[in-house]
């Protein structure tokens, strides 16, 4: 699965924001047909961003689409999505998400999958890693800015 | 209630989004103090952007603020929220929604009321009729692209 190419680019987005200083977490959009529609890295850093998280980016980038682009599409994420992202996979109807890990963050998975979204879990250790080191040298970025509670 | 600052606000965009052409659904985040936060519209035919949404716009203008911002806070919205801005609420722990109508379209009210989060439809005339010229007048940019099945 990890050989994904939707799963590399994310992959890819998740180490840019990670150069860029910022959280990494990339995501990328696939169609059915295996064609990329978009791809991105959450900006909360960059751009001061409480919303442009990797998936929100990939949509953006992907731009507008009608519904028939999205059947079939997967959205390839580097971490367990978030509330936010996991509503806007179910707005678009999103057939699958690839994650890479969720031992960092747990999000909507049980949602997405109640609404009929299949969820992969990649158990990337590679995605395990960016995201353990961000939080141990960016704490304030990660607890505090991103409402999760600490766990012990 | 549809003489709360917010409501006005969030109303007073939603009609700037339809004097740009676009979709005229507005939205306003205050916090618990009865400061303005941020404010915004939807963007999907300005920007062709599949993302901007009014709540995502109001919260974008926000910037990032610690949770300690969002506590107390209300999201007021000239319409039902889509699946997308309902997980942006309940990603940053909005503790109210008030909503200005849910007759053309019913977003993520009672997953919102699941997750906690008090949810008040103020019942306008004026945003359902804001909605229903737009979706009169631009069908195609209401019923394709917004991935909702219409109705009969």
């Amino acid at each position: 699965m990890e050989s994904d190419q939707g799963f590399k680019i994310a992959l890819d987005e998740a180490k840019k924001g990670a150069a860029e200083g910022g959280i990494p977490i990339g995501a990328c959009l696939v169609a059915a047909d295996g064609k990329v529609l978009g791809r991105g890295h959450n900006m909360r850093i960059q751009k001061s961003s409480p919303t442009v998280h990797a998936e929100i980016a990939a949509l953006e980038d992907a731009g507008r689409h009608p519904a028939s682009s999205y059947k079939g599409a997967t959205m390839y994420t580097t971490l367990s999505p978030c509330d936010m992202c996991t509503g806007a996979c179910i707005l678009y109807k999103i057939n699958r998400v690839v994650l890479g890990e969720n031992k960092t963050f747990v999000g909507g998975e049980s949602y997405l999958k109640q609404r009929g979204i299949e969820v992969v879990n990649v158990h990337s250790a590679e995605c395990e890693t960016l995201m353990r080191n961000f939080i141990h040298d960016h704490p304030e970025d990660w607890w505090v800015q991103n409402m999760h509670k600490k766990s012990s």
